[in-house]
């Protein structure tokens, strides 16, 4: 279909963004604002849409990310993986047969170690499909739960989620050394440091109270800490991610302060990366989706 | 000199123990409170200890633990390892002279490892003292900060900290975890578990995600949500651990309930155990310091 008559939300926990297409393919509506899943009332939902509807016309509404989760409006399945952008078309929740569809998510269920993504699998298989990525690549969406993943003809076959992010959040807010985690996270000396010896050490709860050794003992400045802090949690994330994606140059697709931040980080364990906005991922993962209902 | 010419404290960031000993040994007052170094307003210790002479009488005080960190009274050494008893004698930090002094904590600081001790050094040489655990052993002292230690005729020659304890505070309290992780963790099923995962996996951030895809997915009751990540974190703990003391059975030192979970998880990779009462260790040192006090 013509995406002019598409309207998409990337709606997550805490922040959705809805876009709008004119009949060109161009971005006519950009809007992003704090009303996440979990901050409409159960029910909600297809008064939003219907309000949408009232305002930008009749349009096709696509939503994807934890709109349909446990906690979103209806639930979308989770699909095993290997998945390819045709499988998240015939697998779309319809919520208004037609009109409304929420795209499922994807997951890992064999072997010992499972694995669920909402949301992300939009950005990575839509940039495979714009060419903004190989078809065969290793992939990182840095972010809360930081997912790496595997493409192979432009198909999902493996992923595996790090709570880098959530812990990242969780000590600078709540734990000991919320005190001096004060700054920003920044590429530079203690950066690096902090990534050498995460991706070395494999022993993160033992490095984690280190810092506060090392500040204590005049090793570490505390204005250095949360990029200290942020590197050991990202050397352990891409510890873990490059023993699974395969050889070669890493794209890195998301925000792009953070696909920065994990650039600088596998530059520093001798990895090529190439960089991806997260947004233009998803809409391209979008368009996609709508030129296959056409 | 005579125990039952002491009073000791042993003086944490929130809580705090007191006791007093008869002339026999015996303990005769054992105090526990919640007036941890956090709760006191600066400057007002000297009257807290001046108020617990006009009840008990003019003894010598023996204060151990965040008392003499930067956070405390007067600031304590942290005396570099090999440490013996003898050591942190030499090194009491005295605040009045003869009167009331507080115990040196112990660093690591040679090599890329730096750490710091403050408290349980007193359990650890006072377990040996007492003959307790033997003079050349492995240690674990589990807690909100788990020390792993190594004990070399008596005198602590390496240790090393894991954030085990606050990570998991920081997980059932603000974690997307959080609404799971209700009940206490116990041994059982999960948390063996979690400790087999966490011990063989070295990949503690992408395990504790997998624990909400166990459960979305229907592998994990949601009841077992706490103790499987406290097996997570206690199986990382211990791979730490292990590489670090001596073959051969390890001591645990600590709270029972705790040291009764670690020695759950070390059977799960095999390693024999014993385990001591905290509070029996830390009296059996404070009276063997008071001793070489004589």
């Amino acid at each position: 279909m013509d995406v002019g008559e598409l309207i998409t939300i990337d709606w997550g926990t805490t922040n959705r963004r809805i876009f709008a297409f004119d009949s060109a393919g161009k971005t006519s509506l950009r809007q992003a604002d704090a009303l996440g899943v979990t901050a409409v009332a159960a029910g909600g939902f297809q008064a939003i849409i219907d309000d949408l509807r009232a305002v930008h016309g009749d349009r096709l509404f696509l939503l994807a990310g934890m709109i349909g989760s446990n906690r979103g409006w209806v639930e979308a399945p989770y699909i095993p993986c290997p998945l390819s952008l045709d499988d998240l078309v015939s697998r779309l929740e319809w919520v208004e047969p037609g009109r409304t569809a929420i795209v499922p998510g994807a997951c890992i269920t064999d072997g010992a170690r499972v694995d669920v993504m909402r949301g992300e699998e939009v950005q990575l298989l839509g940039a495979a499909a714009a060419g903004l990525v190989p078809a065969d690549v290793g992939l990182c969406h840095p972010g809360t739960h930081a997912k790496w993943a595997e493409l192979k003809d432009g198909a999902l076959v493996n992923f595996r989620t790090v709570m880098t992010g959530e812990l990242f959040a969780l000590l600078r807010a709540h734990s000991l050394l919320a005190a001096q985690m004060k700054g920003d996270a920044v590429d530079g000396p203690a950066f690096r440091e902090g990534v050498a010896r995460g991706f070395d050490d494999r022993a993160l709860t033992a490095d984690l109270f280190g810092t506060r050794a090392r500040i204590l003992l005049g090793r570490l400045e505390p204005d250095d800490a949360a990029s200290y802090v942020s590197g050991l949690l990202i050397g352990a994330d891409i510890a873990i991610g490059v023993d699974m994606v395969p050889p070669g140059t890493i794209a890195l697709i998301g925000d792009l302060r953070l696909t920065a931040l994990y650039a600088a980080a596998l530059k520093v364990v001798g990895r090529e990366t190439l960089e991806v906005d997260g947004e233009t991922a998803f809409l391209a993962g979008i368009k996609a989706i709508a030129e296959k209902l056409a």
